[in-house]
């Protein structure tokens, strides 16, 4: 593998994923992809759902991804444009067990085209367990990658800050996170005590997470209408930064962020997290330590 | 102990702490106290090092507290106002071992005039882990206060969602945070990356511990001249809402929020976090579970 970047561009892509028009909006993508590759992008990244939307009535949803076509797709891109790919996240059908199963799956494509790994969303939102199972007892596990190491975790994961610590234990510097984020996905009484609640915790979030995991998260949320409650805020967060990119408005674009991954050492031998979390003694229980 | 209160104003004091001027900073504090409970407040909280400053190499700001002759005198103000307080923090001294410890120290004290509970500072940031001593060890544990379940944490422990994890699973539902947290205190490489770095982690992550844990926080910040980078910053966040209260610039001031314990009710409903991190089988471990 060769020498690993210390400054890169990643690009998000705020995809407006219309519901199973999986051609559409892969060729959309690719678009997106290629002009990322254009302009020097090492990494390109869409939203969870990116090919199908959150459609789970749909007769098609489940079954969208059987034969992973659009999965080989972006291997052939990403070889293409010589760029790293994380092309959202996709329904997979797997037996365990014995019993069917259907996870909420996200990969991560080299820019030869072999997918490095790949992560199963643990932490389901609420009216995704209905639908999906997910992959409770799993470790999170750590990819080595052409930009360094990389942890995948999926939307509402970002609201749980054990699942970064137990990345960054494994030495993850880049946390990738796809989402299907949107302003209208909470109870009534909560929306109406602030209709721009979820815009503000993903304000406050994806930063967060940068500076108290001393690491580079980049977080390609779905596009679509403002009246639909879709919240756009796709944005590249880095500590001592904050945002280094973030998309204006909740249409379908995409944003290209200068990645200097010195910062992350810089704000290391500040606040010596990764350090304090290392010890043997650290005085909290880290998940996936060992 | 009477009804808790739904609603209730929370005073954060920004006071400007003058090296070791106890008796000024007092009188000031005591000031800004006496003016929360005319406007109604249940609870005024004052910043870290709230007497003495942050001055460890001064002669006398090991022993500044020894005799609690503040302690006393905010207790006595706490009974005559009819507020809680937590008034800061304080180096304590004590003999642990026989062994003599410096500790900083918050605690909370109750409109009778009662200290309700005391919590040693755990996370020390690494300027102070030459002059204190961390309770590494030491559980966090949470009280019971005429406004609910709190919990103290102070400024560092900020840094770390594990610190919060452990008092919400036992149940606080407040979490009150003297701070003294200054633009200033990054290494110099830190620093020139982005001198409002510590403003930008500030503005995230008070939000961000609201939500995450569906809890009220009350962070209190030292104030101070901006030149000298006091960030300020003190503010009063609430899940779904946001900042409900944020002082305006560096300088010495009080605000005054009006914090509604139902929006804990309506965003639980909608996260659903303290449920699933409480359940036995939850995926990640949570520090004082048991």
């Amino acid at each position: 593998m060769s020498e690993i970047p210390s400054k890169w561009k990643c690009a998000v892509i705020q995809l407006h994923s219309k519901p199973m028009q999986l051609e559409d909006n892969f060729n959309r993508a690719q678009g997106f992809i290629r002009k990322a590759a254009e302009a020097g992008a090492r990494l390109a990244v869409l939203p969870e759902y990116s090919l199908t939307s959150w459609v789970p009535d749909d007769p098609g949803f489940a079954d969208a991804h059987v034969d992973r076509e659009y999965l080989s797709k972006f291997c052939e891109l990403a070889k293409e444009c010589n760029i790293n790919i994380v092309p959202g996240t996709f329904v997979e059908r797997h037996v365990d067990d014995g019993k069917d199963m259907l996870y909420n799956v996200a990969h991560f494509i080299s820019n030869e085209g072999k997918i490095l790994g790949s992560y199963t969303k643990k932490n389901l939102w609420h009216t995704e367990r209905a639908h999906l199972e997910a992959a409770g007892n799993n470790p999170h596990t750590v990819m080595d990658t052409p930009l360094g190491k990389v942890g995948l975790l999926i939307c509402w994961d970002l609201a749980f800050p054990e699942a970064f610590r137990a990345l960054i234990i494994q030495g993850a510097k880049i946390i990738i996170i796809p989402s299907f984020w949107n302003l209208l996905d909470l109870t009534e009484p909560a929306f109406q005590r602030n209709p721009r609640s979820e815009a503000i915790y993903l304000e406050s979030i994806v930063i967060s997470r940068a500076f108290e995991n001393v690491s580079c998260i980049a977080f390609a949320n779905v596009g679509g209408q403002k009246e639909s409650g879709f919240a756009g805020l796709s944005q590249i967060a880095m500590p001592l930064m904050g945002d280094i990119a973030r998309a204006e408005g909740a249409h379908e674009q995409m944003v290209i962020g200068e990645v200097d991954m010195e910062v992350l050492q810089d704000a290391e031998e500040s606040y010596k997290v990764r350090e304090d979390i290392s010890r043997p003694d650290f005085h909290y229980p880290v998940y996936a330590k060992n």
